[in-house]
């Protein structure tokens, strides 16, 4: 049981329901297997369960992405806490996605996987802490779309999470509902797309690479751009004002981050998980925001990221007035970072005291 | 000579430069020819010329694009002054460009069309001039790219303007290179786009379309797309929660845009000029940007756009700042909207007596 990657790691599991899954929709989904990963112990009570749930191009191995927060104790202790990370259904990392084989037709989902919300990721990862034999969770934990899946935790299973922290987390703007909106028509305009049947043919790696370019201006800030790229040439050699093909250091970049990740991501998936966070909304199966917001119980954490322009701290800032209007135990802070989005992931020294201090 | 668009319309001319035109590069367009449009007229003495310089999918037409500055003299006075408007090379209204005939191949250039930078467009523009007999120009004034003109004027040719007025224009920073570089990559992605040379085949329209989207997030603001099209689902009646296909409001408005693009303007005119747009940095040629600016001799007016992030005002400010060490004439005006980059094109109430009071 013992893992190169991290010397705490406990186990890497399935989960398959017998029979289909029933999504929010009204869709069924079938099978329906969650890949889960355990890192420390779950004590006698099972009371010290901590689920850190992952972002868009997350796995259930959240020391493979949040690696420094297990060291030294940073932020999780496993001598008291018991990690358990969850990759998403329509997800590429061992839950049931889109490449998996749908057993009607005998050939893989591809684009006829059905459409996911954040209530049918969290009501798939309740059924998993009940077999667990959790009945509440010490805190959910997340970032961006993780961040999106603590609040819909606190809010559909108010009395089974203790604390909800939510970093970079509230329903989209209209910009970031674009932004979702170009990366998904990248992908469709690749001439491998075919519309989403690509599996035994060639991939659409242009297109995906194209929306994850996209994305990544869209996680990083402009003054990091800034003072990292600036308008240098790209660090290979090339002369972007004498020739059409070569770059500036930032399109090497993009370039180089959008190939990388196609050999990890899987397109179909990517339509499918930016779509839920697009739809990400608390209201969603409540009569109102504000009744959605009244339900949850938990001791709640609202972080937003100074320098994020994706999902700006002014809106997480407004949303915890919200929750705290709807009579939420809601506090807001704000990591200083010109990190942009992703300071959530790159910003750990700083990131770090605060959720250390929100799990005690 | 007189024109259904505008009444004050003079006329269309064609300049063509007998002989091979040599660039900046040092690779040389033949043929050379530049679609110019004439509003007013001259004066005895030919002082009264405004060239007005326009941006990336512009055209000669001023009156097409700029339409209320002609209005009850809004900022043009037909009586006093004499617009003209000159389309760039590389361009696909009407001057020499990657669609037109390359006569050594007897082929469209397509791809092969030589990289252009500011300077070129610049120098053509100077031969125009003084073809029409203009030693000294009124003003120069453009906005975006056409800003970039009008200072490139300033410092190529300081004894021929005696007012540079630029809008939204400063050397592009990363996150501007970042986005340029995201619409090149997205119109190379598509399957028709086979090199550039697309001109006897299918033409490569959703690469274009999408690279026209991405373009559009940056010319607006994000507080505009919340104010218009928040999170409403698509206004023909879509509902983007039940379906992968279905839109917000945002999306279907980017599709649109995309779409109508497509219709006017050419991909390979696309990548020359968002090019150009990369290169754009007052040094060109000179020793240093301090050397370019200390040549300016015409009165500058400056102009930022407060929610402008493709060229932020405090890089504008900064500019100006700059120009005014190097010795120049400069001043720095911001103009208070919320329409982002477009502002120049979209806030014209705001944006006439500006113009209006640096044209006297």
């Amino acid at each position: 049981m013992s893992d190169p990657i991290s010397p705490t790691f406990e186990g890497d599991y399935l989960l398959t329901q017998q029979g289909p899954f029933k999504l929010f929709s009204g869709a069924t989904l079938q099978p329906a297997q969650l890949h889960y990963s355990i890192y420390g112990k779950l004590n006698e009570k099972r009371s010290n369960g901590v689920l850190v749930c992952h972002a868009l191009s997350g796995s259930a191995r959240v020391a493979d992405w949040w690696e420094p927060f297990f060291q030294h104790n940073a932020v999780f202790d496993l001598s008291r806490h018991c990690v358990i990370g969850i990759n998403v259904l329509g997800s590429c990392y061992g839950s049931t996605g889109p490449q998996d084989t749908d057993p009607v037709s005998g050939k893989p989902f591809g684009h006829s996987f059905p459409l996911l919300s954040l209530r049918d990721w969290v009501r798939s990862q309740a059924i998993l802490i009940e077999q667990l034999g959790i009945r509440r969770l010490h805190a959910v934990i997340g970032g961006s779309l993780g961040g999106m899946q603590a609040l819909q935790w606190a809010i559909d299973y108010p009395d089974r999470v203790a604390r909800a922290i939510a970093i970079g987390a509230a329903p989209l703007t209209a910009m970031g509902l674009a932004l979702n909106h170009l990366q998904r028509s990248a992908i469709r305009t690749d001439a491998n797309w075919n519309g989403g049947n690509y599996y035994d043919g060639a991939i659409p790696l242009s297109g995906l690479a194209l929306a994850r370019a996209i994305a990544m201006c869209s996680y990083k800030s402009a003054e990091l751009f800034e003072e990292r790229y600036a308008r240098n040439p790209n660090r290979n050699g090339e002369h972007p004002e004498l020739s059409m093909e070569d770059r500036y250091d930032i399109g090497g970049y993009l370039d180089y981050q959008g190939a990388i990740f196609t050999r990890r991501f899987d397109a179909n998936s990517y339509l499918l998980i930016t779509k839920a966070m697009d739809n990400f909304d608390p209201a969603t199966g409540y009569r109102s925001e504000s009744e959605a917001l009244s339900r949850i119980q938990a001791k709640a954490l609202m972080v937003g990221i100074s320098s994020d322009w994706l999902f700006p701290a002014a809106n997480i800032r407004a949303l915890t007035v919200r929750m705290q209007e709807a009579g939420a135990n809601a506090d807001y802070v704000e990591l200083e970072s010109n990190h942009g989005h992703d300071g959530f992931l790159a910003d750990l020294d700083r990131m770090a005291p605060i959720i250390r201090q929100a799990l005690e």
